[in-house]
């Protein structure tokens, strides 16, 4: 399955172009000046600990150091150079969307950059070049010079793709082939991968860009080596000191960059989620070109295990700050856990290439669960304020008093010391309509209900009208070849009714239009308050449920409910909420209310007494979960309790 | 108040008969032998942390070495000596209760290892000793030099009282004549205190057991000069590096070490949890002989926050692992918390001198919780594994795999590198005749229901009788001058009824018998099961409820219920508990089981679904908290979900 060029898809879709502006006009300006360490900002460490980069970002000044521009010290994070890479994507995308000669100007200045900075031979990483040269390619398990390099080969076929400028296109490939030259089977080539999964996805998307297979090879033989020999990384480090190159001693976790086997072998979700997911995309992705069944399998074995056992019910996942990794099956801790932005947005990359690999719509649930919850609350409505943590419960008092809780941050910083999510939230949303429409063979694939426009070539036109998701239509016009179409039907879509001349076929999953070259439909449904219960097996979610409607997980806040939502008690057997518009957080929200109750405090000073729960009536308002942290520091929760024990109402 | 003789007190009482023998009988034996690595057990780290001390005590070893009997270095904690005092302190108590020539040729022949390593002018401390022993008093950021020295006055104190030898003793004082020199207001005496709290209460002992003043004076002395000096710690940190002495810059944390103000003026429990509580044990001994008015109103403070916000319901405390540190108000995590023995020990301590102090019988009710459940919990029913952490829900799969639970252990190890916990068990219950009786003027307090006898001199014999907390009858009786009895009624009685020709008075929380030379008395009683309720403020225990019978919490374990305890609901309205005897466990053990609820595990893989709970019927077995972890690795949880829609049941 193929996505069609950015350019042919035009997305009015009001919710989606509110964000893409936003991106546009906020971030992309705002987030060059934090780069450029032009804005007065808060930069924070991600976690606790006085050791982390932060304070200030540094990274377009490492490369200028680089370049021999200016004099100094590389500073930050040894992958700082990808903030800038993610950065250019994101710059780019907005320029598919929408012309910008300044920004173009702004760009071209830092591709010169990026050019002064590469060396003679291709290279470029700043933090090796100007840190620790004798030790490049040499520190695999921690360097992330692959990493770098992946994304930016994302960036070069991103400003490409936007400007049909080749400068930024060729520095990406004149790295590549450094990478080959080191990396390989041949004798005196480095037989292992980097530690950070992110070059496989880069090398095949810039297979699919240029169609030189030699990039594809490359993906698959990262893929192959990695893990192939378990004590590489250990050996790498332990020639690097008997050379007296360094004294690192890293203790080596294998499971933590899914080392510990071949990815083709992996069937579970394990290790850093971020690492996971970049990996598990690359797999998909050579797949499609390869129909590499081993990888396949692993790629579906791994997806279940996430999809059915590790994923928040806003489509975040990794359960453990301790590696920002994934914890066991049914193990999601609401308030301590990571659920990094970053990892939200592989996941929605994984379940797309999933999709494309398989035509298999379940990977569409998640795509929609992570991308319309957990990844758009990485940001701020403003934005300009990014979370790296999105967690599903916070008490302030809590977060401030309990180390545990040291990385759950109250309120979206300004930028981060390891400012991966930001750049990374940008370049997601401004591409976003790479996921609406896709085709295989004489398919076409309508995956999201998007306002939107679809223009191919003078094969086809086709077109969403509508307000999705708040309003329950959306209208869909063809005109063109004859070709089979095949609608998505999101999940909680529920009496699903379609007027149209022509004919149809209704799966669970899909409406179908066989061969037909002309489709006026109009398809209408109701989006009811769901309420969730989570598995069984999950103990943090026992006696709560969880509130959706359309894509939407619903959250209670406390601006709109005071202090105290931990004693929201949802009357399970008689609720009955009331869906209004709220135009005051964001342009067309729906809030969600419902009179419930609330657990009485104690009148006495007692922790642990044999009496049973009161309750006094209060009306209950939630808000979507993407919104929550938008006005001031305040309790925040997710997993709403239910009411045990009805005769006890006072 | 004052507490009695232990050798006026005689413990027939069946409970705890037989924990003292399991003590005397297997635990001591044990403890001598792994403080003397005889023994091929598995010493682990208290968590995970690949530089923390394990695989052997060395404990004695290190006098050996101190003493110069043996070559080697110093091998575990730098407090590593206060196992072997604790141990003696154990073995002391035991002496008291049973006779045993052999044991005391044991603790003779530690007693002249300690003689021998101690130096001259009174010094001892191996760790200082051996390692850095320029250093000495210099490091009291971290030395816990007067936390052994607490320690070892403790130990002197017990063995002199049990056999009457005074050479321990001697080398206590000696010891505290060295540390009154260093120690003071006078010009060149060092005006601080040891990082970690011990020394304090250990020598209003010292005074009580000698009638020396100069011991309570350095007791308030070190209460005063805490805190007094905000930068003490970073100052001494700061001339070891100036004077080449150290390089060590640990990060000066008062709150951890409760030096952030004088302890006068402290209102609340904060930081490293046993700290706290060894701090405010002395705090309440110190205001009980000075009538220091600060320092009641600071304890009385402290105490409110511990138990009207900061305890588990099993009198468990500290609700993180960093620092093993007390959290916020109402703040209880039930699996990542940390409620270690020692902690729970310190509450009993502390709860102790406060009633003390005050005759308030309040305390009474935490000191119950703690010791009948948090306390007895950190030792196996063979008296030889001991837990640090006590959890209050255990999923074996998640603390595999969750590093956020890295140390909560799932079985009790053999022995801990940090073993501070398993000979304070050991001392606890050797001596705990101890809280039963105490007197005040000329009224004689009953604390605990427990078969006894006290003899006080010629002037009177106070007995119970009863198999207390099994069955609900008590008979008290006693003969001897003419004094008011107190009798503690436990919380947790219903339908008390008192049979007795002498005039008794009955308030919320006692029995009054006034100026009296004779009572014959049969208290009856009805101790139901008890649904305890969390204060609605606990985020972690909402819809859930803890059961209690007696002193006892319960608890749900896999052993008695297959997998998938968590799937427990127990039905509100309508539970009917049954009440049998369990001989298997433990001589005379009560479980509980109720017809109650399994919630349904779901036929679809998948996280989350719009559905209803639905539950089939199932018994439930409960056990006392204190047994659990006996059976091999299984699931365990004290809060137990509630059913919530009845008509759901299939």
């Amino acid at each position: 399955m193929k996505e069609f060029d950015l350019h042919a898809v035009t997305l009015n879709d009001t919710f989606w172009q509110n964000y893409q502006k936003l991106v546009k006009e906020e971030t992309i300006p705002y987030q060059y000046q934090v780069l450029n360490d032009a804005l007065d900002v808060d930069v924070q460490a991600e976690r606790e600990d006085a050791s982390l980069p932060a304070g200030k970002s540094h990274a377009l000044e490492n490369f200028r150091i680089a370049a021999k521009q200016n004099d100094g010290e590389h500073f930050g994070w040894f992958f700082q150079d990808s903030d800038v890479y993610k950065w250019i994507e994101s710059a780019a995308y907005s320029l598919i969307n929408q012309k910008d000669e300044a920004l173009i100007i702004v760009v071209d200045e830092v591709v010169e950059l990026l050019a002064a900075a590469q060396e003679e031979d291709g290279y470029l990483n700043t933090f090796f070049q100007l840190t620790r040269p004798e030790l490049k390619y040499r520190q695999l398990y921690f360097s992330h010079e692959l990493y770098c390099a992946g994304h930016l080969v994302e960036a070069a076929i991103a400003y490409d793709l936007a400007t049909g400028k080749k400068q930024l296109l060729e520095i990406a490939e004149k790295n590549v082939q450094n990478i080959m030259q080191h990396f390989g089977r041949e004798a005196g080539q480095i037989q292992g991968a980097d530690g950070h999964q992110e070059i496989e996805l880069a090398l095949v998307r810039l297979f699919e860009h240029t169609d030189k297979e030699i990039y594809l090879d490359l993906a698959a033989f990262f893929l192959e080596v990695r893990g192939e020999d378990p004590h590489f990384y250990a050996q790498e480090i332990a020639e690097n000191i008997t050379q007296g190159l360094s004294t690192e001693q890293p203790t080596v976790d294998l499971m933590y960059l899914q080392a510990y086997d071949q990815p083709k072998h992996q069937r579970e979700a394990k290790g850093h989620a971020v690492r996971m997911l970049y990996m598990a995309s690359g797999m998909a992705k050579v797949a499609q070109h390869t129909k590499d069944q081993a990888l396949t399998e692993a790629c579906v074995a791994i997806w279940k295990d996430i999809a059915h056992k590790k994923m928040y019910v806003t489509g975040g996942v990794g359960g453990t700050v301790h590696g920002e990794a994934f914890i066991g099956a049914y193990d999601l801790p609401n308030d301590t856990m990571y659920c990094e932005t970053c990892a939200s947005i592989a996941l929605v990359q994984f379940s797309f290439e999933m999709f494309k690999l398989t035509q298999d719509h379940q990977y569409l649930d998640v795509l929609t669960r992570a991308l319309y919850n957990s990844v758009l609350s990485g940001a701020s409505i403003d934005g300009k304020q990014f979370f790296y943590v999105n967690p599903l419960e916070v008490m302030p008092d809590s977060c401030h008093h309990n180390p545990d809780k040291g990385h759950v941050k109250t309120q979206r910083p300004d930028w981060l010391g390891c400012a991966c999510c930001p750049p990374n939230f940008a370049r997601m949303i401004s591409s976003l309509q790479r996921f609406v429409y896709t085709r295989e063979g004489d398919t076409l694939f309508i995956n999201l209900f998007a306002a939107s426009r679809l223009t191919c070539a003078e094969q086809f036109t086709i077109q969403q009208f509508g307000n999705f998701p708040f309003d329950d239509q959306v209208t869909i016009s063809y005109s063109g070849i004859a070709q089979k179409i095949v609608l998505y039907k999101p999940k909680w879509l529920e009496s699903v009714q379609i007027e149209s001349e022509q004919v149809w076929q209704e799966t669970r999953e899909t409406i179908i239009f066989e061969a037909t070259t002309k489709i006026q439909a109009k398809i209408t449904f109701q989006q009811p308050v769901q309420i969730l219960r989570a598995n069984p097996l999950v103990n943090q979610d026992i006696n709560q449920v969880a509130i959706q409607r359309g894509p939407f997980i619903y959250c209670l806040e406390e601006a709109d409910n005071g202090k105290g939502i931990s004693q929201c008690r949802l009357p399970i057997d008689q609720v009955n909420f009331r869906v209004t518009e709220n135009q005051k957080l964001w342009s067309t929200t729906l809030e969600i209310s419902f009179d419930g109750y609330q657990s009485q405090r104690w009148t006495q000073e007692a922790l642990y007494l044999p009496m049973k729960e009161e309750y006094s009536s209060k009306n209950w308002r939630m808000i979507p979960y993407h919104l929550w942290g938008n006005r001031g520091e305040g309790e925040m929760r997710v997993w709403i309790p239910l009411s045990t024990s009805f005769n006890q109402k006072i």
